[in-house]
């Protein structure tokens, strides 16, 4: 038999990834092993073993396949500079679509992997660091324009926004009878409202005129 | 050889929970086998299985733990009603002690579990919707304060709150480093002062005077 053309291996490959993600969707990280992507597939586990030799390879691969999931995703074009910037970004991060459903249930699955691993605890951390920085600018922004106290911590409103979005992320996968996509906006619409007033990090009536 | 008298069974029983505790504390959900518990005492796994039958059995009992681990944890005083009780419940959440970390890391961990399984999806879903509902007396009782607007969504409010601890948790476990006790609780103050604020819940000017 011949072997496979260049363009049959990489369909093939196509077809592994995509089996893996739809058995991460399903069934998590701990219900990820050779045998159940290897079913999902119709394919025999010693096929798979050519793709991944170890648990720890389809492990890094289905790691590396969130992270192109997630930087590859659709965003919203914000309308605005500022606080409308910001909310569009924590938006574009809860699950208010299937696709958005199945990725977010593929990271809070991630972090029981991750958190019993150092290294990967580390990279997690600092994946959360970049994504907190990535805030900021947008509140500065917000901070210049007015839109929030003059005195604002940036840093520390980054810090919120991230912890607000990824908590009710939590909550709508638990609860999407609940959370709703309509109740999911309205809480994110409040919280972006709430960061217009003063916090503890703003001294009392430094922001107001009286 | 006689029997175990009653009393080294129980002994026996706190032993074998302890270990299950500590390696849920080092490895979470994914970790737990009977194999890791046996290591953990040292004993065989076959003496294991007179207590976890199945996998599931040991998954029950370790979700049992935590339950137990959670209900009996001591908690704050509240100095006063209203928001101050809403901020001492939030602080009892937070992973600001060993054991308070643990047991977060612990429930953080057991999501990929959860969310794998109907079930168990339905009954952490009831359970945060029980854990919400206990801060909506005492956001009732601060609106009747005065210290959050008069017309503030409490049920919204409270579902924000646990988003947001929720979410802070995940960001502590991450990266302790970055998120020390100090840090944690400074942005729980900020995060409850800006529920005196108005929200998109209250209409413009519905709360002021002028």
């Amino acid at each position: 038999m011949a072997p496979p053309a260049p363009g049959d291996h990489e369909a093939r490959r196509k077809d592994v990834s995509e089996a893996v993600w739809r058995v991460l969707a399903a069934k998590g990280f701990g219900g990820l092993t050779l045998r159940a992507v290897a079913a999902e597939m119709g394919a025999s586990t010693g096929m798979l073993t050519h793709y991944f030799p170890s648990k720890r390879a389809l492990v890094t691969h289905a790691l590396d396949l969130l992270e192109q999931d997630t930087a590859g995703r659709p965003r919203r074009t914000p309308p605005a500079d500022g606080l409308p910037t910001v909310r569009a970004m924590l938006l574009d991060i809860l699950p208010l679509t299937p696709a958005d459903t199945a990725r977010n249930r593929i990271w809070v699955s991630s972090w029981d992997l991750s958190l019993a691993d150092e290294t990967l605890t580390a990279q997690q951390g600092d994946r959360y660091a970049r994504l907190r920085d990535t805030f900021r600018p947008h509140l500065e922004t917000a901070r210049g324009l007015g839109e929030i106290p003059s005195n604002a911590d940036t840093g520390q409103l980054a810090s919120a926004a991230v912890a607000f979005v990824h908590g009710l992320v939590v909550q709508a996968l638990f609860d999407p009878g609940r959370f709703p996509e309509d109740v999911q906006i309205a809480m994110l619409d409040d919280f972006v409202a709430r960061l217009a007033g003063p916090g503890t990090d703003t001294a009392p009536g430094s922001s107001r005129d009286t």
